[in-house]
């Protein structure tokens, strides 16, 4: 066993999946789930996410290991209203989809005697809440542990090992290179689908009957919570306003290759993204 | 019965799903197939989706129906190359993702005693070929017929009844108000994968390392063959240019939001967007 009691802060899909899939792997003892939402709880209860609900920060320790997963921009006020309840030696750990402002919040308010390590699996749906909970979510899934010269090597290799175990494939990067890589990654694909589905309904509500496999798959993350991205976007606002202009440009350039009737210049656009896909199998092994 | 006899033109992934789909019906008799590559001509044969495979033109006919299943910037070549073998009567239609170009150069070349009727069904897939063709493909697609005022009506209600026979939505509208709405619902939607797909890698090829499902999503249409795609932006090339800069003018608001920390402004932009998407699960109904 990894740790004996842990805190899930947020029990929604990916504290709620790590939850089970750590305890249906035998790597953690008791489970308490510290939520907002008394229906959530009661659902994370009764599907064995969690051992114990609270919705009281006074009600949640002393645990082992404190698993932030709210949304990026409060885990530095979660982690703060929790240290008071936590012995020495308690882990914190994170799930956010931005790391650079983040972990820099939260190792801000932690004393070092309550060691952090940044994590972001790279998985989910735009599913919600405890009853999409999914032991095999991590499974193949990368996750990207962001340590800093302020992180215990010893938590950092508890952490590590804890997604290992419930089957995700754990890298290290700094939280900077994390940033600039999730923004191409997925905060843009996100901010394209929001505008893409945005300008159809602008121009013609009508337009989506006609939708075919291509847009529901363009904007399916569109249905994930507004509030979470809202607060990814700004959260990691360098980088995302960085790629959105890089992708405009790309853009352009197709643009002007269509309008223009330029047949080589866009088959060798064309053709240079599909190979560039490809990698995208290869590199995900 | 339908069509006593039937040429699929190109027996790819939608010819050769509409002719399995029409045979599985009981609406068409023998059909043969026309095609380029031997190998793709016997896997048809193989797998039943045609009764008999040329590579000849002359050697189609006579046949009472010809399906024009080949890359839209070919449609009318095929069908002038086919006229001087087929009787007056056969019914001429087409399967491609453009419209108003390709009806009006069909008509162009076929003479008034050879009824044409544009269509489009609403259906595919990245995958191609004979092998790929699925006789449940188009079964509560939507399928668009567009007649002109050279339409023969008994021609448009037989497509109509064969479309409607392999469980397609039929619905008419003219070539001009198809093209604007596939501009948007598809033409749009390919044109930024394939800018997604090459702006990412040519910022770093590693960033699809970290590909999650929603980069996979985004992209997945990438994988379609260059050619088709090229062609399709090109006939409906002011369609899609006009989208394209509607687009980037609302990608640029969402933009400015982020840059500018603009908190109610952004979230009301990711709700609407929300609302949006949500009407596209209705509207198909």
């Amino acid at each position: 066993m990894l740790f004996e009691r842990v805190a899930i802060i947020g029990v929604g899909l990916i504290g709620g999946s790590l939850s089970l899939a750590a305890r249906a792997a035998g790597l953690v003892g008791e489970v308490v789930g510290l939520g907002r939402g008394e229906a959530n709880l009661a659902t994370a209860l009764e599907r064995g996410v969690i051992d114990r609900a609270t919705r009281e920060v006074a009600a949640v320790g002393p645990v082992d290991l404190v698993v932030l997963a709210v949304p990026v921009r409060t885990t530095a006020a979660m982690a703060r209203a929790l240290v008071p309840h936590m012995r020495p030696g308690t882990v914190f750990t994170d799930v956010g989809s931005v790391k650079g402002e983040i972990v820099a919040a939260v190792e801000g308010v932690l004393p070092p005697d309550r060691p952090f390590v940044g994590g972001h699996p790279i998985a989910g749906s735009e599913r919600a809440g405890a009853a999409a909970a999914d032991a095999d979510l991590f499974r193949g899934a990368r996750c990207v542990l962001t340590p800093t010269p302020r992180t215990e090597p010893a938590a950092l290799s508890r952490v590590a090992e804890l997604w290992r175990g419930v089957g995700a494939r754990v890298e290290e990067m700094s939280p900077a290179d994390h940033d600039r890589a999730l923004a191409w990654t997925s905060h843009l694909v996100h901010v394209l689908a929001y505008a893409l589905a945005r300008a159809i309904v602008d121009d013609d509500p009508g337009h989506f009957r006609l939708a075919g496999p291509s847009l529901r798959d363009a904007t399916r993350v569109v249905a994930s919570a507004p509030e979470l991205w809202q607060d990814i976007f700004l959260a990691n606002r360098a980088a995302v306003t960085e790629v959105i202009g890089s992708f405009a440009a790309e853009l352009e350039r197709l643009r002007l290759a269509i309008e223009t009737g330029d047949e080589t210049g866009l088959f060798s656009l064309l053709q240079a993204a599909r190979a560039a896909r490809a990698r995208l199998e290869t590199e995900r092994r």
